[in-house]
């Protein structure tokens, strides 16, 4: 029997929902628009109404399976969701990717200049582990600074920052599935993965949760971007809400370069199983999110 | 009796360069070659081989003021120091300052290209904190916890990159006094008081050292930035290492422009006098070194 369909029906669009407007409220308060000189609200453009915020959900979704702290949880959401915002606000600068389009809005260098985009993004590294260690919150220092460590490995040279340098390298060049695989692993795997792992950390679960976790995180993390490759084809620039057919224009490689569409989707079905099985062998009691948020990632149509 | 004569003679470049060791040869070992796609190049033409390294010696004399965990420290000399590496890289872009020249080599988007430079900079501030929160070092949670605290205020939209927007939105206008100070406090002054802070955060300070310690950083990083707008206008760009003459040919707002070189030089050496009397009323026993670097940042010449 399949194990995606055992247990009771569970309502994603209504888990995620309470979940969402949490995270929006907090996101709201803590990306402050009292930052000086025109910041606040640059960082604001860039983090706020907008997004699928998968990120938080996995955080919040992997805490609820291991009974963590919710206020610790509620704050690494929303920081693993600064590093992601922060990375676009980059990523489309005309010395990176230079789009001009971001969730159907105009990206933050085109609305507010190359300079403050430059800042805002790295002003929302530095709030994403300011979140992470407030001073009087109850989060045990022990939490406190495994968030950090995670969030700081996933973000750096050998996790999203080096997953972008391996891209920037890659243009217009032939890559093996191997090397695809790795550039997508540190791109966006890594963030996605630690948003799963930083979850966990919000409280203490056991050794063989941790590992099915995580390889839950990566499998999910490389599913993600194989539909992200699938969607730059099939879908147009209005659902998602970015410029489609960057890829092929740019002469990037991509999933569907290397293994055509059809390969491709199975591929990305193939690593939808791998990531239940893994929740199948974790021995925790309510994975329901953490499924319905793999089979989302799957099915998503933006 | 002036207090900052009393004591046994002290040898600050003895005790710089044996600091100094430690440091660059952790900073080699930290910021690693292997990074993806050359991005650990970039990383370390960034941070390795130049600088006075004034925040890391701030760090370590602060820790070794108030006995503080010796690792403990070292990680925060090295991670203010990434932080400061970074700021750079991202000031001297085209899109900011568009500099060509730091440390009397060409800055890293030229040697590196902008897409790297950007990227390079964002990974130095993710392994700033990464070095902050190390799994297996014996560094209690509490401190690492506390230092990312400190770091993530200092280098954000509250600190450092604040500062920088307002610069930014500063060029060609004319700020008071009080203005311009608030802008220093930010741009430079918060990460030089971070330092101090960070170092003391190594231990354990009653609250009156604490305090004092908190004004040493705050006075002595006000006058730090005193210091370069007057050597803007009177070192030439091979003793400074950087284009000289920069601030006014931007037409920004510094002291030398708002009061004269007189009158900075004398604010220069007031806040010295405050920095060393918050020392005086420490309490601690041997703030010889903070002392010592005090003078140094007032009395440099580059």
């Amino acid at each position: 029997m399949d194990a995606a369909v055992t247990g009771p029906a569970f309502d994603l669009s209504r888990w995620s929902s309470e979940r969402l407007a949490r995270v929006e409220q907090s996101l709201s308060a803590w990306v402050n628009p009292d930052a000086p000189a025109g910041l606040g609200e640059a960082m604001r453009y860039a983090v706020l109404d907008g997004g699928k915020r998968l990120r938080p959900l996995l955080v919040l979704a992997a805490a609820e399976a291991v009974q963590g702290n919710g206020q610790a949880a509620l704050r690494a959401a929303c920081s693993v969701e600064l590093i992601h915002a922060y990375s676009l606000v980059h990523d489309d600068m005309p010395c990176m990717d230079n789009d001009v389009l971001r969730r159907g809005k105009p990206t933050v260098h085109v609305k507010f200049g190359q300079a403050r985009a430059l800042l805002a993004g790295d002003a929302l590294q530095a709030l994403a582990f300011e979140l992470l260690a407030p001073e009087d919150e109850g989060i045990p220092a022990g939490v406190q600074a495994a968030l950090c460590r995670l969030l700081a490995q996933a973000a750096g040279c050998h996790g999203m920052a080096g997953g972008q340098a391996i891209d920037l390298a890659s243009v217009g060049r032939t890559l093996t599935e191997n090397e695809l695989r790795h550039m997508h692993r540190l791109k966006t795997g890594a963030l996605l993965q630690a948003s799963v792992m930083m979850g966990a950390a919000c409280g203490a679960p056991a050794a063989r949760a941790q590992n099915a976790l995580s390889a839950y995180g990566a499998a999910l993390g490389l599913a993600f971007q194989v539909v992200d490759d699938i969607l730059d084809v099939t879908a147009d620039s209005q659902t998602l809400g970015k410029t489609a057919g960057k890829d092929a224009e740019q002469d990037k490689p991509t999933y569907v370069s290397l293994l055509g569409l059809e390969r491709s989707r199975e591929h990305a079905r193939e690593l939808l199983v791998q990531s239940l099985s893994a929740l199948d062998d974790s021995g925790l009691s309510d994975v329901r999110a953490l499924r319905a948020l793999a089979r989302m990632v799957v099915e998503r149509e933006n």
